[in-house]
């Protein structure tokens, strides 16, 4: 049997699922993991500007492909990627944080080496067990067992993971065994008590009703649910986080759920409903515009990651996809309703000379969006702008509207072009989100990605502005950088305009599609300091 | 008696601890105490670009001025400080970080808001329990005395704290009472016992010397360490992380300890000696040049911040800076030694039109800086060109010889700069460390502070060079940025230089001090990338 280091084995094992590309920086402690990688031909070596920035790297590129890891020093590199870490376990994004920790003999005499604390080598692990799905302090001799755990983790629960590995143990050696990673499945005899179930619910119901949610996304479902309601016709709506789940096309769509105050259909489809059927739904308080619905959660249909609960009862170990598939297959139901949608952006004007506006923008962008784009939202007010939009077939949107961390969308964004080169990669942040990880453009630059990114220059936190108590507060201002010279700075490729009205915008838009993709463009997006999308009102507390 | 919230009270305690100053960020969970400091007129809000760098920058600002504080927001926020924060605990430096949580309601229910994880509100609280001297989680009850217990915690321990304040609690209403803040004093008898005991060791000893080191700084105790070495003349060298304790000029300093392999003088002076006194000592690999000295640590007189260790015997709560002013009134040892110091730069060569290299670099600098200055030394190599220097009076370093965490230094010198506008601020880092932070350049100057800052651009990590298996290996390459640019960007006012040569370093120089702090410089210094300062060699695990 020949023989494999611990740091191989774990590598080895990341590309069955099909980790190609890993991000981090090196340091003292992890060299044996960095230089297993380098010398690896199935896997390449991603350098981040800082970690926090690797680790939303990894982040979006596992949104993108699946899964993504991540390597760090001891210490500072792992606590600097803590947030992102914390933020893929919030937002169901499977991301494995390793961290490269000095050899066994200092650890057990603990030993005041730099990046340690006195007397206390799990100090950094024991921070991450509050915020992972799983941790694990690797020895000489739970290393490979460890590692198969870690993994079977990620896969089943689609949550981030964390393992700290000793330098002697990363290069110790183990049989080169080949360990098939666990998938889960579904309990095919509650599969069909549940199918059942709910399909009698559905019949029995007088105005049953669709919401789509983030999880079908993650646990890859989104075919499936374009399918179930192309087959029955049931009227649909989506959070916003699963506002890529649903088909613009599938019959009865009703666009994004917003809430009392904006898309009166899908406010009313849900809340007269006397059947919500949730697929993989997550309730929270950006994602339902402040909790603003009327129905009981306890009293929905939610088919959820790998359990159902049908007003109350639960059904253990199946899988939303199998559900949705056994859906299809045994459903004959078909609505009669016919819903249009109406929560849409009006037709778009004529592009003019007046001060770029968001009146403008984001219809504007919406004819932008093509097939196959993957579109980023950052933190804070862009996604307003999306609600609303008619989507193309087969697009990604990436948002983070439960861990909410300004300064992810860049890197994500980063980390989405590395997954697929193939895929057109677009970017929208504002200026005060931009301004936490702005380096990363320069690792786009270092690494050819031609990504489409637009950053709102508009002085500040808005979306503070609105929340805050006083419009105006001094403390939501921020320093006003010349965002389309970073090129210069960063010194690669990339094509940069600075935009200040409607028709500029028009312009420089049939100008980036002219390079077909071949080209990253960063473009700046002149806006006034007080306004904000329409939509965005909602959230408004100085005037709503 | 008049009535104060909870948030006024904590920002006047922090007064009276001189911080006027608060670095961070704001957010919809900290609104009430961002609005705290703003409407109080001692107290200034400090803007930061991310809260890492903020945490840096409230790390620097204690550092030069005692203690700091930074403010962020629930999750997103605290997590992305809690590398500054565990690095503020790893080198003694008093910060206060303070997080903007829920409401209470909130909380006990535990409600899936934006920044939470699910059912657990407590996370990012047990997170930094394992990296911080105290922690706190207010509630109704408890807030005031848990105030007072964290702030009168870093006055004892110079170590930083942390406290999340829920929105409801942060304008909750206490009576304004004048408390004091608790300094710790001296026992008086254990004080003399151990003072007694020292001046015996002395008295019996062939060849005392003094290792002076960080504790004597944070601890305030360098003047007290000076008038003891003038008066009993005691041979003595100091650790680089207690570099600016023993002045240059006091009798028989031997400069920088840095092991066996270069100043063997202080070398030699330590493992002969019979009765080693340390001041403020920290034994960490770094601060030793890997532990590289003959001597037992249980052998020595350790004088720590708050008790003494006499060939093991400890004496408690006594204070550094009383057991060496009571050694002063008792003592009348008096060294017959008479020791030149050896290890110190060459005379400067002139400056020439060759490339610049680190032989003409940091003699030159040496010969830059003057009384009063703060230099603050990136992590990486910078320190070793420092080691020789002879420095003048009433120089402030610092460095991060313990955490050793890249791109602490740009946020720090941030910190300083704010901290004491009078003194000139002076920075030394390489291109790998900027990058991971450089986005402070740009609160420099909305702040308009006027740092001078060098920035090594040698193309990577070249610490990591001298230590890793492979010296040329490509995961220590960095993205080429042009550094001097930085400026047009960031949009205000700062003077830029690429320099070149040992000639044009010269005239820059000149340039720079003719500015006579009034304005902030940034110089980019193009180095080799295989280039390091000679000392540095210690390191070079390819050569030595």
């Amino acid at each position: 049997m020949t023989k494999i280091t611990i740091a191989s084995y774990l590598i080895k094992q990341l590309g069955k699922l099909d980790i190609t590309e890993i991000f981090g920086l090196p340091g003292d402690y992890n060299f044996e993991i960095v230089e297993t990688i380098e010398k690896n031909q199935n896997v390449n070596w991603i350098g981040s500007t800082n970690e926090l920035n690797g680790a939303y790297c990894a982040d979006g590129y596992a949104r993108q492909k699946g899964y993504g890891a991540i390597v760090t020093t001891f210490g500072v590199g792992e606590l600097s990627a803590i947030n992102a870490i914390s933020g893929s376990y919030a937002e169901n994004v499977p991301v494995m944080m390793i961290a490269g920790v000095p050899e066994t003999k200092f650890i057990k005499n603990n030993t005041l080496l730099h990046h340690s604390l006195p007397n206390n080598y799990k100090a950094f692990y024991n921070c991450y067990k509050n915020v992972v799905e799983a941790c694990a302090f690797l020895d000489f001799k739970n290393a490979k067992s460890e590692i198969d755990r870690l993994i079977n983790t990620m896969v089943k629960t689609k949550k981030p993971v964390y393992i700290a590995i000793p330098q002697d143990v990363a290069i110790s050696e183990i049989e080169d065994i080949n360990n098939e990673i666990k998938h889960p499945s579904s309990d095919k005899q509650i599969l069909n008590k549940a199918v059942d179930k709910i399909i009698e619910e559905i019949e029995k119901s007088k105005s049953p009703c669709v919401i789509a949610d983030i999880l079908a996304h993650r646990f890859e479902a989104r075919k499936e649910v374009n399918d179930f309601l192309c087959k029955t016709k049931i009227p649909s709506t989506c959070f916003i986080r699963g506002i890529d789940v649903i088909n613009t096309n599938t019959p009865n769509f009703l666009g994004c759920y917003v809430g009392s105050k904006a898309n009166a259909k899908a406010y009313n489809l849900v809340n007269s409903s006397d059947c919500i059927i949730c697929f993989g739904g997550v309730i929270s308080d950006l994602n339902t515009q402040g909790f603003d619905f009327k129905f009981n959660i306890n009293d929905i249909i939610a088919i959820n990651a790998d359990f159902v609960k049908i007003r109350g009862k639960k059904y253990n170990n199946i899988l939303i996809k199998d559900v949705i598939k056994e859906l299809i297959n045994k459903t004959n139901y078909k609505s009669k309703e016919n819903f249009e949608r109406d929560f849409i952006y009006k037709e778009l004007k004529k592009a003019d000379d007046e001060k770029l506006n968001y009146e403008y923008l984001y219809p504007r962008l919406e004819k932008f969006l093509k097939e196959n784009d993957t579109f980023i939202n950052e933190v804070g007010l862009t996604s307003f702008g999306t609600m609303p939009m008619k989507l193309p077939q087969n697009i990604d949107i990436h948002n983070q509207m439960l861990w909410g961390s300004i300064g992810w969308a860049t890197p994500c964004a980063f980390g989405c072009s590395i997954a697929d080169r193939k895929r057109r990669t677009i970017l929208i942040t504002g200026d005060g989100s931009f301004q936490l990880t702005a380096q990363e453009i320069s690792a786009m630059m270092r690494y050819k990605v031609n990504p489409v990114i637009f950053i709102i220059n508009n002085k500040g936190y808005t979306v503070e502005r609105l929340l805050c108590g006083d419009y105006q507060a001094k403390y939501n201002d921020i320093a006003d950088w010349n965002y389309s010279k970073l090129p210069e700075v960063f010194a690669g490729e990339c094509f940069s305009a600075k935009v200040k009205t409607n028709k500029e915008l028009d312009e420089i838009l049939e100008k980036i599609e002219s390079f077909d993709n071949k080209k990253m463009c960063l473009t700046e997006l002149i806006l006034d300091p007080y306004e904000y999308p329409e939509l965005a009102q909602i959230i408004n507390k100085h005037k709503y």
